[in-house]
């Protein structure tokens, strides 16, 4: 019922293969009701974008949907009869962001939470889905907050703006959402996805919208000023050192300076 | 100005006739202007639907507008220039849960208020709107955890979520809703009908939405799996002891151990 | 960076020329990023509709997209590559409620704030957005309890229903905006645009709606029953006494008496 996922602290995301691989898995299993996602890691929960530009196949592969693979797997996540829980500690920032606004419920640590899309602050902007679930669920105001302001979220916060369902203590986060799996597994799988199917179907955002984001977002990659202001991240540190890793975000305003 | 509603403990939705005709008296006056709902117990609001088959004419009869005799009432309570305001205390689940949400307000008990939809859990879903009002109250992550964990929400929790419009301290709850009510009341109906209408244009889900939970309901009501969960919660006291039914989401994930 | 706004305490809105002169300013700053809409007078932030009949052209004047003059320029305030941040102390009502409503984000001081949309209350309904806005951002519950309970919201009240993003304690106003701003006027102008764009995507009401209730404002206008209302709020104080023009939402609801 649960599977785990061990986060180096500067690891990225450089393909969506891990991603594919445990929807693929997700969707062939005939009795899995739930998955929880965590790390292993408790300071990172899943890293943000290759900034190096190692990004591998991520732009240009495609799914079985059709969609970028990218796209694809997030849009299977959110449809799948399995549910997803994100079960967060620690950095979550960019697409790891958007992969948790893919699941179906997040629950964070209220001490050890920092979420965030800081895209915009380094002259890109969210691509995969942020754009168009962030204002569903928080609205548009706290929507562009999150997004203009690229800036961390702590768990309070979060549960406040909704970004996540709700904060917990540290030490109460993991057995609510292991009693909450577990409830939900004991369930009948069929009423589960046929819930699920009728709850996306006021709330899911179009895939129209979803490629419009990811296409404007390959874009960004190539202008000159979010070049400049990769390369300045990556010199302070970015993917190579785990204490800048923590806190880069905090940065983003002097990054020209 | 007010209606008061008393409900027996184990005293079940069997059909729609009250409903309907409290709707029915609220559109006819071209005076009243607003509603109250409120419960004679304390500890039951307003009851779940009938689970020993007993349905009556409930998922059959048509109303006025066409659509199935439940849908037909919540929406009319949804487009009504009446307004209408739940005042909760007790147990609120399922179809209950539906009909304060096809309420244009609620207002919760903080210390006494037993609030959810927890039709997954016994094998079914909701089916007279819950899956189609909840995404745009509370969001998606917040929708399928009320709608798929089936518990219970306490006051606290519901107005988090923004389930409820808030929860107020149990000695307060009358004379709020009381104060906002008659204010309500002292104001133009003709403007308070435009207002409402205005919000409705961009609020409400479509009848085809809601059309299709309730298709899906009634199919449910037929799967062996959910008439296996229904007869374990009807052995072990539902509609029959008062306790059980006070608390019995509780046992929903340990229902077929 | 930062637009001061001095408004003397019982000045109203009686034409949009300011509103549309800042606006037309933002637009053609090729360099402007971000824009923060603050009161000199801490007790008022923004003033409500004129109600003694000398409106102007805000009625019949139309803007450059072909809307009347008000929703041209609240709709191009949401769609321009300008990022608008109200940073609210004092009274904020009627259509000063809807122009912050337009402004990207939304920070009220949580000791000094008085939030509301009063037309119902005299006879009228907001026609500036109100009605399509707060739906997406609070959820038709609350929507309908600001909108016909017609009275005034505190910080901490606007800030859990999410009528705006935060409250904080005054005294950490002035330094939370600022930071932010500024923050956000250190990133790249076209990461900005092209994010705003996406979140305006999915989270912007259609000018249909918009039209529809600036239309039927207009219509209310004539009503007799507004008109007695209004006169009645003249004879006691309205935009002539200070104190009056503080907390006149209170007596709405004794009005006609």
């Amino acid at each position: 019922m649960t599977e785990t996922k061990s986060t180096a602290p500067v690891r990225v995301i450089e393909e969506t293969s891990a991603y594919w691989r445990v929807v693929a898995r997700m969707d062939a299993s005939p009795s899995l009701c739930v998955v929880v996602f965590e790390s292993a890691n408790p300071d990172f929960y899943l890293a943000h974008f290759d900034l190096t530009g190692k990004t591998g196949n991520i732009m240009t592969a495609v799914g079985a949907s059709g969609l970028p693979i990218l796209m694809d797997t997030f849009v299977r996540l959110t449809k799948s009869p399995v549910v997803s829980i994100a079960k967060i500690r620690g950095c979550v920032r960019g697409v790891s962001s958007e992969f948790v606004l893919a699941c179906d419920m997040r629950f964070a640590s209220r001490e050890n939470t920092r979420l965030g899309q800081p895209e915009v602050g380094v002259g890109l902007h969210p691509g995969g889905g942020g754009t168009e679930r962030l204002p569903h669920l928080v609205g548009r105001g706290r929507a562009l907050e999150i997004v203009l302001g690229a800036n961390d979220f702590d768990g309070d916060t979060a549960e406040l703006y909704g970004y996540v369902n709700r904060a917990l203590p540290d030490a109460e986060l993991d057995s609510f959402v292991d009693a909450l799996a577990r409830r939900i597994a004991s369930f009948d799988r069929g009423a589960i996805a046929a819930a699920k199917n009728l709850v996306n179907q006021v709330s899911l955002p179009s895939a129209d919208r979803l490629l419009d984001a990811f296409t404007s977002f390959g874009n960004t990659l190539t202008w000159p000023e979010a070049q400049q202001r990769i390369q300045a991240l990556l010199d302070r540190g970015l993917q190579r050192e785990v204490d800048f890793e923590t806190w880069w975000p905090a940065v983003l305003d002097t990054l020209l300076e």
